[in-house]
């Protein structure tokens, strides 16, 4: 088993080096291997093993509460009232696909474009994150008749065949695909005094669009999500991103902003990510939160864009858009738009930031805290100033968090920062019950 | 708009001929056009606006009952008792990934691979066939090192961009994938006299394993639907695909089952498909059926194959396998098993194939009437006996049945074949609905 092989398995339980499982849960992990075999990657030294949601919480089978730091999929809480009433209403009348007339799915569809700036103009709906970026690569590619697609280096947009060759976070085992270049992270601490981020950036994208020229092919795209979440979040400074994808449009190529992560509030002040930048995407890729995790994901777009794809091609998704996936996230978007959710995440996530900024300034493990509304991440390094990556200190700092019943993991290329992005309900007590938590924990590795 | 320009389009809506809708329906398809664009594709002249499912039943606003001869996802019945009971306990409780441990997902493991040849002992879940099928193809050739897959001529495998290369009933416009190969599809009625069905499909087969060869590629799987639905529905003679397989094996390549149409009892005399031919697949897919709508799909596989791809790369499918979905399965295979269900689609399946058998043989436009189970292919002709397919007269009878509120649809590469494939609830009474009405189309069109 290929268990901590890459960044995407720094957490991975390693059923190698287990010891001191309580019964049940070795029982679990064994069952769990023999039949869904060595691609599954289970959490932590000591798994988890969860029956309950409730908010921001989990809940084990003898009713031990997990504060829930990691989930960005239950945006409006684990079990959202909202949501399971949506869900229950609507399994009960009717589920089919889309070859039939439903109004739900086109209510949903307006105004979900109501969200977005008005060029973005058609929504399709798949299932998954994976699907919309497969499709939205293909779409990039039919519109600009180019097959290059940018980037960055620890990426992951997802597991089929294309994407996969356009996420390099799967590890080297993992080719990237044809005509694929990666960037370096715009990675704001590790920035030389007097560089601009956005223009480092752009540079490192101008040379992947010369890249591409000299072996003869275009920029379809420059692929993005822009919290940069799997490259070890990296958001600021708002509007960075904007002068890499003017380079990108003046080479023909389209911007694809992954939403799959920033999107739906996440970030805070904006409702999608790419409006921090000031940007207008093309094409706009969206999945985990969308329905609290009933699977539904959705391809945005400006019509232009993709009809020079879907004038030439049908697409039919099975059960994308089926009406009991479009219930869920309709409570979802009405949650976010009726509760004033998006104004609670830009306030609990700033003072997150300032809390953890408290805690960076005692202790020299922490290089850099960073983030937008509920994503953070706390960059752990070897003391000394040398901002140099600390991946075992941030998996210890990890499983002991969760040996206090605190989930969360790691991200970034040197699988050491610490990544905070709870259910978006997570409030004010959490983030109290959080902070005494992690400082009980790098008190005890001090 | 390119409606009509492939069979997968042949029954599309087209709004450009469309006159004489009701006021809500012109602005529902309107609003559709607009919001979801053009690669969305409506069902029949007069497109259908459902509401509410039970049974094999739809309903529109109005109250109208539709007969459902079409639906192969809501299995066990629209809006299944079972099933929405499961769905709607489970979404309550808990709604989750696989990196943390949770019992159900084993249990449902343990009893899905029950049902199958005990070499295939090993389950993974996603969300859509497309995406079961993409992975299959991978890991089918990280296992044998080769590259080429073998499809039929009019397959449909899924959307994605490496499983749209192994769908020309996408149209001319959708390129196959490098290394894929396609054969004739197995059409016993166009056989000649004296010809033996498995040593045709098998020489098309060698000659796809040689052309692959000759090109210097070797051949990762033979990736074939056991029911052919999308070329036309030929299930029969049962054992057909034997010598194919074979063929495939002794050049190195494995078999790749896509079960999303034929598994789950669709065909009545076994579990899944490729049973009738007496195979046990290295590689199987399933979706459509499997959570009677709610988005499920998996792979199954013998674990030395699968264990080639998931040693080297970890695979997370965010909504795969997630508890509702999980839920959702265990319902439908608890129906399946406890209802006597398959003996249903067997009992049903033989009494509709005879039904139908009987009223071609007073209708010269019959050509063919063939199935296993409860999917059935009833193939249009022109007269005379050149059995030359009939798209126009095909699509007649079904927006006839269409009128009388009997949904139908055609496949197979003349666009010919009405595709009888009704949710498995359907019993006599709604065989005699359906052929009360289907006789009384034909009528009308002599």
């Amino acid at each position: 088993m290929a268990t901590g092989s890459t960044v995407l398995d720094a957490n991975a339980f390693n059923p190698a080096t287990a010891a001191g499982l309580d019964p049940e849960t070795a029982d679990l992990a064994r069952r769990r291997a023999a039949l869904l075999g060595p691609a599954y990657r289970l959490f932590y030294k000591q798994p988890v093993h969860v029956v309950r949601g409730e908010g921001a919480r989990l809940f084990d089978p003898q009713g031990n509460a997990y504060l829930d730091v990691y989930n960005n999929v239950a945006s409006v809480g684990h079990c959202n009232p909202r949501v399971v009433a949506a869900v229950q209403q609507q399994v009960a009348q009717l589920n089919t696909h889309t070859r039939y007339l439903h109004g739900a799915i086109l209510d949903y569809a307006e105004q979900l474009l109501a969200t977005l700036p008005p060029p973005l103009d058609r929504a399709m709906f798949m299932c998954t994150g994976s699907e919309a970026n497969d499709l939205a690569v293909r779409v990039a590619q039919a519109y600009t008749h180019h097959k290059g697609v940018i980037i960055t280096r620890e990426a992951y947009h997802g597991n089929t065949d294309l994407v996969s060759g356009l996420s390099p976070a799967l590890g080297a085992a993992q080719p990237l695909g044809d005509g694929v270049r990666t960037v370096p992270a715009p990675d704001a601490y590790r920035l030389e005094p007097g560089q601009d981020l956005g223009r480092v950036f752009a540079g490192h994208v101008q040379a992947a669009i010369d890249s591409l020229a000299s072996d003869g092919l275009g920029v379809a795209a420059l692929l993005v999500d822009s919290a940069f979440s799997s490259d070890g979040v990296h958001p600021d400074p708002a509007g960075f991103l904007a002068p890499a994808v003017a380079a990108v449009r003046a080479a023909g190529g389209v911007l694809i902003a992954d939403e799959v992560q920033p999107g739906f509030t996440r970030t805070g002040a904006t409702f999608w990510g790419f409006m921090r930048h000031g940007l207008v995407p093309e094409l706009v890729t969206m999945g985990k939160p969308m329905g609290n995790g009933i699977p539904i994901s959705a391809l945005v777009a400006q019509a232009e864009v993709l009809d020079a794809f879907a004038t030439k091609l049908p697409y039919f998704n099975t059960f994308g858009g089926n009406p009991v996936s479009i219930a869920a996230a309709q409570a979802v978007l009405d949650e976010i738009q009726q509760t004033g959710l998006q104004r609670h995440v830009c306030e609990v996530g700033a003072e997150f930031l300032r809390a953890l900024r408290d805690v960076a300034g005692r202790y020299d493990v922490i290089g850099d805290v960073r983030g937008a509304g509920l994503y953070l991440g706390v960059e752990i390094v070897q003391p000394g100033g040398g901002k140099l990556p600390d991946a075992a200190r941030a998996l210890a700092i990890v499983d002991g968090l969760r040996a206090r019943r605190v989930l969360t993991s790691v991200c970034g290329a040197g699988g050491n920062v610490l990544k905070l992005r709870p259910p978006l309900v997570f409030g004010l007590p959490e983030m109290d019950w959080f902070m005494t938590e992690f400082e009980a924990v790098l008190q005890g590795l001090a």
